[in-house]
């Protein structure tokens, strides 16, 4: 499995209440165009927070269908109990998923020991049909999973790699220096992107790639091709972008830059919120300046 | 709806992978003999995280079967959708709840403006078939309820009260000048709880009640018999038992307490680990203490 | 020592660059009239973070000289090095101070374990002259005192009481169930006064006090008549102005408040900044809310 | 002035209550065999929150007699206030301090606005009599510099660099996307420095040098002759011993370590305690480590 790359971690688009797969198909096939690595499906930035069960499978089994013959497709699975997490690992292996994202549970995070998260992720990779990366996203679940943990849980053979969106330089090199060679660690945090490569990072799922994958895939290039000061020349040039659209304004931001973009974001599910005109308004001068700074060729993707 | 005293978040025991509906119903006929003014099912302490959402039904179904006729139960349904929260929030009022408790969304915490809660709480409210109290839990959530926000929602004809386990005496002083006379304010904070019901909470919503009902609803008592010395006294005596049990262990110390006490506590559900032994002996001993200090008669409930 | 009632953590006046004597006099003499029990220098509101140790020496003795003998003055003389606290502490007592507050040293937080707290505390009240109160300040230290430090330093002859700035009623209490009788705790949180009387304490050192001190006065006042109902009253009408000058504007809010009552106020000591126009008329706009409510009879003092 | 390499924030030792010069002078005379592009004085891990004015200005004084002529000598002078930091800039500057450095104010650090931020590091700059290094250090401070903050600081003619002791990768990619090309940044996170280094570093100022110089003056080198693998692979093998050493026991830990390799570590200043016996024998096993994964040649320097 080459997890080399940029994979999009895909938001996930509502008619009404429900789910509209027809969209999430349409954006599928504009990404086509522009070098990805895969898709991962169910992450945080897909709203899977919000989705129930029967949404999720109905989301991968679409995303499946859309999404080219051999390419990659991630799916999310991790919620907070062991026994869910494998029933939806078991399901998103039916549904073809590659590979599988399980998140640190964290409600209970003053209980989630080493001990309580090696257990909890091994017994998933045991009961996984298809292999399955750590995510570490303690902007979400204010828990980082040890460096010692992952080390071990990275001799499991169902173990394929970490999501590491913590941004935490020195956190990911101790994880880098305990895991064997194979290991795939993608970058979670589009500010870190050049950085994280160049500590041993062979790619990322990265929120800011819905709206902007251009620029991520030229990144990754660079990386590729062993520039890596214009990688970073690029990565500083992004990290105003980043801030604007994702950090200010989380999924909610990044659909409505999709929506700019020609592309279907639409309006998350609530408890989000749709942004106001004055947000909006910050997003479309936002993204004036990123085709302005030549970081995409054109508004419309 | 009378919620004055100590209401039980009770926890939910299994049998193997299952939930045990049977032994639910042996510990709500024990503690019913201890003056308790009602039960939360699927609180945090239920490990409602845990739990799908038919076992959610399950569980409710069987505690209305088991609670006395005219006890109060009450049902925790905040999930991080509204939508799911809304048909939680339905189904529990069919399955027999008198009022329910919803948690703040809060994996997409930095979204989580006031606006967004309010909406949210809402929504809820609005479609609820019986009243409901906002649940303010830092502890799991990281995020606060903006006391203006609690003024709002305090308007609502469906909004009976809040369930407050931040024990921040200061955010509770706050809420309760802006809220009107007959909103009930339960505490969630066992070491918090005499300070509470000083400032104005009528009851309280208490995890190691599970553990060590009788100290919680004779402090309740003292209180309402305007002893407010000696319901402090109890309170500091408490303080000890609080941390040993619940701060250190959490649900799975409790469940180790009821177990010691001739409950059925058991083991809670994965990712969540059982204690080594050494936990167990300490809680054993602190159970010692607990009968030679007097805050409970005998060590079997 | 009879430390119950309210006592004032003076702000420091300058005049340019040199702390201003005079206006310090002068607004001691204008708090006399409304029934504190002592002063306090040199506090956090005193800014002594920013002062000399030649200032803080001249403000003591400045001080000494306008306080009315056989009234209470109490000296802050906690600095990170023990050796200088103990220094500050001898100099402050030769100064005329009854007692002491020092709080924790914060800067090497991570290494500030039990035992290096209670080392430091114990070597400050071996030497110092007078009385010594420990200081809990999380929000300025981001560090706890741990209660069973309290505890133990509550049985050395030279340590009188505790200040907590915390708000923390559930760490409070874990506190005064550690300590003999005779051991005094003030609050010093504003918003947990009434909270914290009830729970033990004999008084306060509140930072609004300095803008405020007529229903701070009049709150203790209601505790001691056995009027717990009229005191939290009084608290909750009190909280909307403690987060409107001290929670949002912090010392120069005070200062500010001050000026508009006619005491001397004053600019802060750079690094801290005046207010802006806009955050002034707030202030003007809330005293006024003040007056009106009742809180206080007059705008000036 | 020159700031790639090394330099090394020397600890300051103490016989009995005093500083010791002749100590601090000979620890100089070992690290010059070493290829250090020079040493910070009054730094964090010189323990400058414990010395009084007159003991930072005896340490000057004895470093500069102790370091060869043309070695660059730093001087640690930011304290709490703006006016005391100008005096002590100005009499490091007499005493010979090639350059400055500031941390941010952080005991009000509610005030501490960009504005409040940008006035004090501006006045400093003002006044300095040599060029001056912004710091940011929030594991001491709580507080992190604004990078349009930064940005704008390093137009002034008399500010340098800054040094970023944070190892937060997109914070300092945000920096430095914002400086002009010759503000220098030094790394302050011993665990970053590779990563650092990649992103525009030119050197860095790291406590855990003063137990192990040899391999961080080697990782600079790698990265000088742009062996950007080979700087990873010790970056990596280096992070044991920095939690080890530093992160565990600060720094107690890095005098303990200096005293096992022959240099004259001591006791730190109280309230720092020293080691325990147990975890003294865990660092003399820790540097058995070192020398046998062949970071360094031998135990002694």
């Amino acid at each position: 499995m080459n997890l080399s790359g940029v994979i999009l971690p895909l938001t996930t688009p509502f008619a009404g209440e429900a789910v509209d797969t027809a969209a999430l198909a349409a954006n599928i096939a504009r990404y086509e165009r522009h070098g990805l690595a895969g898709y991962l499906l169910l992450g945080s930035t897909g709203e899977a927070a919000l989705l129930d069960e029967d949404e999720k499978l109905e989301v991968l089994r679409a995303a499946r269908a859309a999404i080219p013959p051999g390419k990659l497709m991630l799916a999310g699975v991790g919620v907070e109990s062991t026994r869910a997490t494998v029933r939806l690992a078991r399901a998103a292996g039916e549904a073809g998923a590659d590979a599988l994202l399980v998140l640190t549970p964290f409600f209970f995070r003053a209980r989630m020991s080493a001990d309580a998260l090696r257990r909890h992720f091994e017994t998933v990779a045991d009961a996984a049909p298809v292999p399955l990366l750590l995510y570490n996203v303690p902007v979400h679940t204010s828990l980082v999973i040890p460096p010692a943990v992952v080390g071990e849980l990275a001799r499991h053979p169902n173990v394929a790699g970490l999501k590491d969106s913590s941004g935490d330089l020195p956190w990911l090199l101790d994880v880098l220096g305990r895991v064997p060679a194979g290991f795939r660690v993608l970058c979670g945090s589009a500010a870190a992107f050049a950085s994280e490569l160049a500590a041993g990072a062979v790619g990322a799922i990265l929120a800011v790639g819905n709206a902007l994958p251009e620029p991520l895939v030229e990144l990754h290039r660079r990386h590729l091709a062993g520039d890596a000061a214009s990688a970073l020349a690029l990565q500083k040039a992004l990290i105003g972008p980043i801030r604007a659209i994702v950090n200010a304004f989380g999924i909610t931001g990044i659909k409505a830059v999709m929506d700019l973009r020609g592309l279907r974001g639409g309006a998350p599910r609530p408890p989000l919120q749709p942004l106001a005109a004055a947000e909006l308004a910050e997003l479309r001068a936002e993204l004036d300046r990123v085709v302005q700074a030549g970081l995409i060729k054109a508004a419309s993707l």
